[in-house]
């Protein structure tokens, strides 16, 4: 049972005003689920897209799981999307679509839209920050999702430029060792308190999220706070004011 | 003998309009001699500011022949910066420089100025392409850069990224591979005709910046036109009016 107190959002002291925020992208900025939803009904009217998108996400940790464990070669986001897509095809009546199509429909994750606090959140965040991707997706993906959605990145970092995917330390510690600071001057921003703690575990500083509807509406997630994170916000522009005050 | 006809500026068609336009960025983008000589005016009036702008420039290509050699590891530009400083440093009279002075000094790279037309180039140019950097500056420096000179680049890259210096092939063909496109769909924006030279021979086309005060007022840069360049330009806002005619 999740009571009353568990609930209150933790504010844990920063400890040093971080340098540099370091953003989770999918699921943290983007809408993934959402955005698919859209682009599927749009496409193809009488697939669900709710399945469709949960189900072409969950085969993300297998397939990245895949290159892990030496299966596969280093293999960006966009071409492990592609597998899974193929895979899935069948499963939901579109085993027909012509390579176009299929190209065209993987390159979905450049289109997704961002949460609607992420534009506004991230520009009063670069006032103070520097503020950089740290995303699984590659750079040419992180890049045009980016000119899509007018995200002010100063920087986009990702696994692809650490030849490692997140939770490798490799990633998090190459953030701090990019721009010459200790990690404990990065802090990491994701509505996912896995890869949180993962960062922490590297030292760095963790801001939580909330994005209760990652998964779509017929799914909530659990945002319950973490008493391990330095900071918890219901959005961008909250991090903002969090940080603002610290 | 340089003729009037020789001067004129070349007009070879575009082949394709670019996707990307990737910007040498020292010389091209920022003016390096008059930022480190104004900023040395300010801290060391005594120092000549011309001099030693020059002289750590020009240790800049033999520092990275000693990685390219295998003689240094993988070395930062901002490591090598620092290590031509401190040899520079007693010629100029300023051997008593402390380390917090001198990593203060380095930084210098970090603080340089933009051109007058870059940032208005640049956004002219982001509306149609996908601008970024392609310069042997790491992606610290070139990320602090961009903050402080307000340079809206789409995406930071870097040798820093490809663990190559240009005009290694790595760093050409990793931009087109970065964003999933034929080398032909780059151009390298540079001021330097060895640097445009060494895309081409990679299949990307290529733009000439005029920068004839690259070197300071006191050393003019010829800035003649090469036949084999795809465009060649006056400076940024050119370089968007032929793009867009194109």
């Amino acid at each position: 049972m999740v009571t009353a107190h568990a609930r209150q959002p933790q504010h844990n002291p920063v400890m040093t005003s971080p340098t540099v925020l370091a953003f989770d992208v999918f699921g943290t900025v983007v809408d993934w689920h959402g955005s698919i939803v859209r682009e599927l009904h749009q496409l193809y009217p009488r697939v669900d897209g709710d399945a469709f998108a949960l189900a072409w996400r969950a085969g993300y940790q297998p397939a990245m799981q895949r290159v892990r464990s030496g299966e596969l070669g280093w293999t960006r986001i966009d071409d492990l999307h592609r597998l899974i897509l193929d895979d899935l095809l069948p499963e939901f009546g579109l085993a027909h679509l012509n390579e176009a199509q299929r190209v065209h429909l993987n390159r979905v994750w450049h289109r997704l839209h961002a949460w609607p606090d992420a534009v506004q959140g991230l520009q009063l965040l670069k006032q103070q920050h520097t503020i950089c991707t740290l995303s699984n997706g590659n750079m040419g993906l992180l890049t045009n999702m980016a000119k899509q959605a007018s995200l002010p990145w100063d920087c986009i970092l990702s696994a692809e430029v650490f030849r490692a995917y997140k939770p490798d330390p490799a990633t998090y510690l190459g953030v701090a060792h990019t721009f010459d600071v200790p990690p404990e001057q990065v802090m990491l921003v994701a509505a996912h308190q896995d890869d949180l703690d993962s960062a922490r575990a590297c030292g760095l500083q963790t801001a939580y999220i909330e994005r209760p509807l990652e998964f779509g509406a017929a799914h909530v997630k659990d945002v319950s706070p973490s008493p391990h994170n330095t900071l918890h916000a219901t959005d961008f522009v909250h991090l903002a004011r969090q940080l603002s005050q610290g």
